[in-house]
């Protein structure tokens, strides 16, 4: 993956071009054995033009010119569909060698640009109807930061606690992000810090905000066949599952994508030893670890947070990578940028956040809003 | 499929769900059983800002929402791509049963705004360092008619033959959309009225042109255990290739894809019994049906075309539902409208346009350019 942050003078191709090409030196796979191409992205289409063709354009300079592309969107569970998808033409037979995507460039001259464009992951039609015509062209503020401040207000009055658990969940997360080089914020920051910096939506501070960034993350799959032929090792897709959101406040997405993939890999909650999680705010963290089952619905994951065990060295790290929050969230490259994380985790080469003897990991990336919850999600489970 | 035509009042997710559901009806297979959708668009994100989570909007009147959906580009072969992903859900194991769903609502208030979307389908940074940064906002006119018509000149050249070919390929186009219900245009026409009618760009006519329309096709995929299982028949898939299209001149991506594809299928071009193919402008039908192999390259097909070989009861049916030019090309839906005309044809039940005894049938979907050809190619084989 390139390091996410705000790179105003790089394009979708060039950041697409480092990412893709490091990934293939790391596997030691040539351009020329890449048998499909899922590559994701969201935002690309408001924010430069570019619709319909956004890989066959952005993957000119790989090597991976004529090879059989898809281009991917669900909104910012985008590069987790493309690593589904990924993972689909390897276990079809459609493919050996198969390479996941993820890209976007969300910083742009006019400031507003990405809000506007984040205002397409929902229904746009009732948006408009809502809004007016013009939302389509201001976009809607901080749509998505109120949509989270709403959730976390529910889960506040549900676990009966206060906005410093989400605190804590993002000193952590800026602590994590402090330890990996290619993160869009390094800066370590204390539960104080993030409470008293400015607020977004109530109870969300910025410091519990993902930030707007630029970035691009790439993986090879290959079928076990193929990396025995050519002596190469890694971590195993054990799951990969898919499921959409429901309108109404009795979205139970998340759940559902996680049960799926635990049944499908054979294991439970209680065996993962390292999770990334889509915290695109910080209160989504305690949540969705609720919602996985690594911790009992109704405030389970609270003692969690607050006694240190979501941290690295903790009982379960969560985002050792610093998440969303710290590592940055370039929407479209999200989903694969957590799973580098997994994979360097699982490698052993995760450097100051490494994970000592992890074996499972977990990611979990949602995307997009019907009212009530995530449009999409994915959740992948892989084992060393 | 819906009808193609020019629906002002529809929205996407009303032409959806007629497909949809009539697709499910059709192939007597509940909702709940559908376990992945592919849901391929190209435009709505230009002409209505809905981008991201196009499916999950579309389809939440059918029954499906909560299922595995994924967003689909690849310009004009969107469909085609999405129908490709929902075969290789099937083929992974990860789906029994798969749903591919193509859309488009092109129609607009702003008559000018298709063309704004399909100025899309290109390198837009390179569009736009040619033409500034309006082209964004008012298109670059007749843009792809302008590359079909080069395309045309060129062909003209190497096959030593007049604008009569193209001509006869459309009146051919337009006899067979008059057999066909579902048709945007079904009035037969005249190869002197072809060549009389507009010309929008030399050589190309308006009656050779492919019209803006809207509509929606579906696409049911099982596997054969399950088929089995509740005594479903159908044709069967036998081959669905995808490639991308390569920059300049020697972009070979439909011979690429066709050879891919007959090689999966076991056959070639010489056991076809009828085609579908990506007549955007009638000059392709000769061209491709030279890169699918039909007929020998440099104008061997302009005495199929020429002879009425290509004409339902001619030795090689082309385009029997009217093709692009008279069935219509909402674009995001043309890839799965080929193939419910195709598995229409194989079941023997299409009517006044039926190829009678038709067993091989073969799908030809382009779509977007990358300067001088097809940025992505789909090439499907079915068998009855």
């Amino acid at each position: 993956m390139t390091p996410f942050g705000k790179f105003l003078e790089r394009n979708v191709r060039s950041l697409v071009t480092e990412a893709t090409v490091g990934a293939l030196a790391d596997a030691g796979v040539a351009p020329d054995a890449v048998d499909f191409v899922a590559f994701g992205n969201a935002a690309a289409g408001v924010l430069t033009g570019q619709e319909m063709i956004r890989a066959q354009v952005a993957l000119a300079d790989t090597g991976l010119a004529g090879a059989p592309m898809v281009n991917v969107e669900n909104a910012c569970a985008s590069a987790s569909s493309a690593f589904h998808l990924a993972w689909m033409a390897v276990a079809s037979g459609q493919a050996d060698v198969a390479l996941a995507v993820g890209a976007e460039k969300m910083t742009h001259t006019d400031k507003n640009r990405a809000n506007v464009a984040l205002a397409r992951a929902v229904d746009v039609e009732a948006l408009v109807a809502e809004h007016g015509e013009e939302v389509l062209e201001v976009g809607a503020g901080a749509l998505f930061m109120d949509i989270y401040a709403a959730t976390a207000r529910r889960y506040m009055e549900r676990a009966g606690c206060g906005p410093e658990v989400f605190a804590t969940a993002a000193a952590n997360a800026h602590f994590h992000g402090s330890l990996n080089p290619k993160a869009q914020y390094r800066t370590p920051r204390s539960v104080e810090q993030v409470l008293e910096s400015r607020m977004i939506s109530d109870p969300l501070t910025l410091l519990m905000c993902s930030p707007i960034g630029d970035g691009s993350a790439a993986l090879v799959l290959t079928s076990g066949e193929f990396a025995a032929r050519h002596g190469l090792a890694g971590p195993k897709v054990r799951a990969t599952a898919m499921r959409s959101g429901t309108s109404g406040e009795d979205n139970t997405v998340v759940e559902r994508t996680a049960h799926a993939a635990y049944e499908a890999a054979g294991i439970g909650p209680a065996d993962l030893d390292v999770i990334e999680l889509h915290d695109a705010a910080s209160p989504a963290l305690p949540l969705i670890l609720e919602e996985l089952g690594v911790a009992e619905a109704g405030g389970g994951a609270v003692p969690l947070v607050m006694d240190g065990e979501t941290r690295v060295g903790g009982r379960i790290p969560v985002n050792p990578s610093g998440g969303l929050i710290a590592k940055g969230h370039p929407v479209g490259a999200t989903g694969c940028a957590q799973l580098v994380e997994l994979v360097d985790q699982l490698r052993g080469r995760a450097g100051d956040r490494q994970v000592q003897g992890a074996r499972w990991a977990l990611a979990e990336n949602a995307g997009g809003d019907l009212g009530g919850g995530p449009a999409a999600c994915v959740v992948t489970i892989l084992e060393a």
